[in-house]
């Protein structure tokens, strides 16, 4: 069977997903779209065959021919379409944050506990990355032995004028905070910022390159570097420390060139370039589970918990102080993540 | 809109062939098929919402709900389908080898002329390998100069008793020869076989390794090398060697792991592993094409000069001499390759 | 001419030197030794030609056929020894630590700043090692940018029972700290230490692995990681951070094996094979230095740093908090590292 | 003890040997000189102390204070000095080729054997690599399998104008000659010459690149890439491919650099930064057996196996034909090189 899906926001990461849904994935349409800026959904639509347009998400998740939902619109309306999708029993897959608070998160996760089944996931596309999870079946493997650290590194070629200090910590370091929770299988228990000598390519405000250090709950460290104006390209760098070996991301180059006195390959230009599979496999994981009627990939629990870390990150960035993490007490439904 | 596709052939192939047009591609589904064994088909199509079996693949060709075919059957029987698929006007994928003797491909590139258009794609999956594709790119972008040598590898951990030492020629070898084609961008002018100290591991009769000479028409020579019994993997290797740098496929790793002493990468395991993407872009860019009413990929041509080069590789096994290589004049319907 | 040495000390990193002395290097000979075992002593000049051997050090500091002295006594040892020498007005090459205080490595600055030139050197070989040089002709040619962060790793296979945390930081860890010294060309103002989940491996007492944090003067920041007892091998890593750029140790493999699903290279097993180069081109250059009658490498002041900046981190790894390192003036003598 | 060593021919590379020879290795000094040139040995003899300058070879090889002797004099004159130094019972080192003829080969072969011990060592410095010794104790190591291949490639930046094709197989790919039957631990027993396209950067008159095909005696196949203007640097690589794994050269950069969208490392720019350490281990270990009173290194016969099969190349290249090798009988005194 074919799945409808509903896009809610079509700016560009909403126009990406269009494009994912109808020209790479299998077993699925896109039925319908709304967008704040109606003019922008019409038109787009005319793209596409049989897409219909609502006058807003909430029309839009009622409808019909509308079998499930995505969520990308601007990160402070996320709660209000995720609650309306629970509330309708339709699976959402809804981009990053899942809300903007620690609150309104919680209350998704009441909604989703009172429902009795998962309906939402959560846009942290790095699971579905080769490398880190091969990263993560290494540790499962116990090859490695028990895993002591994770060193992270997050680097962005260049930054709009716009990104604050503590946007690098909630936007940028957010997708190694749930790398963390993911690879190594536990959750975060406190937070530290250090901040290095500034980069002189970086804006005037922005406090770049940071350094976090995360404790997790079983004593395990986390050193997360995020330098977003590095220029040569976006890297992005893992390699988890176990007790008897290690694992690290491998580059991603394919083809390697010898010219003018050196070797090498190429480093990714940009997210898209690095990540670009990730999306796809994500997003068809989706389809196939709401197609079959179940839910898959990251949760409303690991939304909240990436959103609670970032809050207390950005405390930690402004106070110089070591922020203790704590979260609610999980939920049944939400399982456990351990790799191994 | 939706391609339907009938495909010929349910084998292993096939079946493959028929999972990644139902579960992994877009705009496409499989609305009929056949096989020499008619319960076999049925049983498959049961699998599949509305797929019709006929009797013969003249019938599948001929019905009015396909719009395109792919043909997996065994190889003594595409020039057959291919050249109705052309008469029929319908736009058709045909797995390696394109026909099985000169003649033969001869003959469907006389009805394809004929026809004024091209219709036929071959399954020369690697020209759609993002490593290849790199490294076309980095020879077409003037980076090392122009190409005098390349080095190609192809290594497979074992091989069933059956298969010969032709075969290995015929079979194995017909990929590094499109695959100089394709990176080269010129005609294989000569061809001469060496045979290296056999592999212990290797059946009796078999000539394993292998190791081909292959001139192209404006003197770049190639070396492929063919250990099908190397035990260790399935690891394809290339490198070309221009006038002033050198281009050649990385490792296909994803993660480094360190332990015991050593630090390393995974080989792939076979070549699903190491292709599995290749196969799903290749069947995508052929279905996007089909869809919208043109041709692309490998051509009847491709086809043609592939079977004719492993046909005097054989001839060269046999006989241990160099033997030259001549192709008909190339209609105009197939345009110059030259990646530079 | 050639070089005449006297040795102090001639237990195990003794007899290595007196090896390199005699059978790898040019322009010297062992003319000299004094042990505080003296049958030892006697033993090992059976073994070398016109070896003299000395009752004590203070007497092989001040014998006439003796040109320069090589110190590889026990730490507490070093401080009057390198006075002697300085004394004496004789070059000498002293392993680390220069002395075990900051009291005492402040008195031999102030005889050779009263001697009114260098004649100590310390052993801090990685200064020698053809990567970190490498890596330091990088920074200094301007390719990455102004360094921002150093992230150095430093993973023992074990350490025996006798090795305690603050051993950690004081004997492991100030090879990172020298590293960075030399590498970021900056001095280090503050230490902090984080403790992760211990290594299972680990002997009950010991904090393995631990985290340093360095600030250094301008503000770069330096991660250390110490794990000493990985297993794996001895693999020592660095990567520093510039502005638009990074450079990082390579793997030291020689070759690549292929065999059993894996590609991959080999980890050093421990420090001789790592650094055993580095030593001879320590070592050379002292010699070379001494018999011009000039002075080379890390000086009494980078012996200093090294003590300094490792009491502090103890006291952090003690304390838990964030300790300031405070250095006195750095005097004229011993000029300035910047590699830029 | 101090061998005492005179050098005969003091060009480009009997300087460097004497360099090496003062400054570099322990245990030798250099007693005396001779050159073509005497003006040039006298103004060379300046710069040592105590080296005595001798009117010719033969003089030096008779005079009393001259230990062993290094041959490093035009090739054509290398025959009468090493037969002078087995007449004399002096070790000698003998820079490649041991002569420049087949017979003259031989009558040093007779000479040695006549003597009843091994007196000569010939400059195949290769041997003392540490990439390529790794290999060897690869393949002994039985970890892939008896080789079954041997890739090799020989890449210079670029060659004066008196190179000629024939040059490039007799004073090039003798390296990979000699490499091949000391990894591989067997004889050349044919060798066939491929022309490809030529080089737009190779002067008028060279064939270049070349690629040569060797036999050995048990069948494993060599290929030899020979490319004298590639131009990016000077890059040797190799890779032996066994029954059941392989073993390559891994590349030689201690460092990794990101920037401007690429990672990567050095390639060697020249022999002598790709070869150092191999000629100071090689004369090293030359000058330790030669005062031990005993012989080590490539031998006599290792000299003329690599000239015959040279001179069998160069009529392959002007032939276009397979030329079969044909060697004598091997003397017990040069005992067998088998890895495994």
């Amino acid at each position: 069977m074919t799945l409808n899906v509903g896009v809610i926001g079509v700016g560009m990461i909403g126009q990406d997903h269009i494009r994912r849904l109808t020209q790479v994935l299998a077993g699925v349409r896109v039925a319908a779209l709304t967008d704040v800026d109606l003019d922008r959904a019409k038109n787009i639509a005319g793209g596409l065959p049989d897409a219909q347009v609502h006058d807003n998400g909430h029309d839009l998740i009622g409808a019909d021919g509308v079998d499930a939902v995505l969520v990308a619109s601007s990160g402070p309306t996320h709660e209000e379409y995720v609650l309306a999708c629970i509330e309708a029993g339709k699976q959402v897959f809804c981009e990053k944050p899942l809300a903007t608070t620690r609150e309104a998160c919680e209350r998704i996760i009441d909604a989703e506990v009172a429902a009795g089944r998962r309906l939402t996931m959560v846009g942290f596309m790095r699971r579905y990355d080769d490398g880190y999870r091969d990263m993560r079946e290494v540790v499962a493997s116990g090859a490695i032995g028990a895993p002591l650290l994770f060193h992270s590194a997050h680097r962005n070629p260049s930054v709009p004028d716009a990104v604050t200090s503590a946007g690098m910590v909630v936007d940028t370091c957010v997708h190694d905070v749930d790398t963390a929770r993911f690879l190594l299988g536990t959750e975060v228990a406190a937070i530290q910022v250090a901040k290095p000598r500034r980069s002189s390519r970086a804006a005037e405000h922005l406090q770049d390159p940071l350094v976090l250090l995360l404790e997790m709950t079983d004593g395990a460290l986390v050193t997360v570097e995020a330098a977003v104006n590095i220029g040569y390209g976006y890297d992005i760098r893992g390699e988890i420390v176990g007790e008897s070996g290690t694992v690290a991301l491998a580059e991603s180059n394919r083809v390697v060139v010898k010219r003018d006195g050196a070797f090498g390959g190429r480093v990714p230009a940009d997210w898209r370039e690095r990540f670009v599979r990730a999306y796809d496999v994500e997003l068809q994981a989706w389809v196939d589970a709401a197609a079959g009627g179940s839910s898959t990939g990251p949760s409303a629990w690991d939304g909240y918990a990436a959103t609670v870390v970032c809050d207390a990150g950005v405390e930690a960035l402004e106070s110089g102080r070591r922020v203790e993490v704590t979260l609610r007490d999980r939920p049944g439904l939400y399982g456990v993540d351990r790799p191994w």
